[in-house]
């Protein structure tokens, strides 16, 4: 069970059957990370107002794990002010939140008879965040159950190291968000371990 | 032939390797449409950054025709005047646009090594377009070679009948997009055609 999570431990976020979130209505306003008071980060009700990066479907990143019984999409957004820096520098700024929306494929329904599209029922959400002023090192990963509030991932957790060392841009995935990684191509940031693993993939 | 193309004619949309489109990074400014001198709709550069509805994936509509030989995603964006007038209302305002960006699928690459994917490879793009001051009737799909400005199907193409049949919100398939879907439910504005159909399913 490694699927397309920010890494692998994120699925303990998966959320069996989790009532979907309501309909984001909320406009305007800072997309600032949120903490309550005990520093916990605030799951931001708006995210599927920001910017869309990509969708995988059962993407995983070991091939030797079990199959999950049912297929889901991982959708991923990022808050605008972010996404404008990296449109202009190739990389992320700080007060980056990365959103991962896992939800139900379905394959039948309503006229659709092949191939799988997304239903209302979310499956997993986690958050991939860059705040120096919060998280030592800058980047943390945090998981939320059914809960709006998160918990963070220790810096031991396997999803720091596995970022590190297999990122195209500053320790994210760049590599699965087609429109960035032109971008981060055209303007030389993506990182140089990430440069030589393609390079030997492509010997392959 | 039939993915999840607005219609069934868009399929003639479809670009074998069409090389991808610059990133879009245009920001502010109007997101009404626009059109050519002789009336053809130009496609909107800054789509990326509008609205994201959902994704489907190898979806089709009839289950006898030939499978493609290879995976596609299908993304679907909408101008964000309109996704809030829909927030607001359950429907769609004058100067809707939807976008449909059809992406192919890889399975294997970087460290994915199962399921799949999005790449760089923009394989289709079309719109369905509800302007009553442009298109007699309102509504019009639009489809986009590897041209910026598109082709306006006849009235008497399939799609128009099909989405007036089968659609869950004003000829649109709400019915795929997850978060619209809950938002027309508690509204009360889907279709008549669409509850009954869906009242026939359940009980097959």
């Amino acid at each position: 069970m490694v699927r397309f999570s920010f890494c692998l431990l994120l699925c303990l976020a998966v959320l069996p059957m989790l009532p979907p979130v309501p309909g984001a209505a909320a406009a305007g306003g800072s997309n600032a990370p949120e903490y309550t008071a005990d520093g916990s980060l605030v799951f931001p009700a708006n995210y599927r107002e920001w910017i869309y990066l990509t969708t995988g479907m059962d993407m995983d990143y070991n091939p030797e794990l079990a199959n999950m019984d049912h297929s889901m999409f991982d959708n991923i957004f990022v808050n605008p002010e972010a996404y404008k820096a990296f449109v202009a520098t190739g990389t992320w700024p700080d007060k980056t939140i990365l959103v991962l929306e896992g939800r139900m494929a379905q394959n039948k329904g309503s006229i659709n008879q092949k191939g799988h599209f997304q239903t209302t029922d979310i499956m997993a959400r986690s958050i991939h965040i860059k705040d120096t002023a919060h998280f030592p090192g800058g980047w943390a990963f945090v998981g939320f159950g059914d809960s709006n509030t998160g918990r963070t991932f220790p810096k031991q957790a396997v999803c720091y190291s596995c970022h590190e060392q297999h990122a195209a841009v500053d320790t994210t995935f760049v590599q699965f968000y087609p429109t960035l990684l032109e971008i981060a191509t055209k303007k030389g940031t993506l990182s140089p371990s990430y440069v030589k693993e393609e390079a030997a993939n492509a010997k392959k």
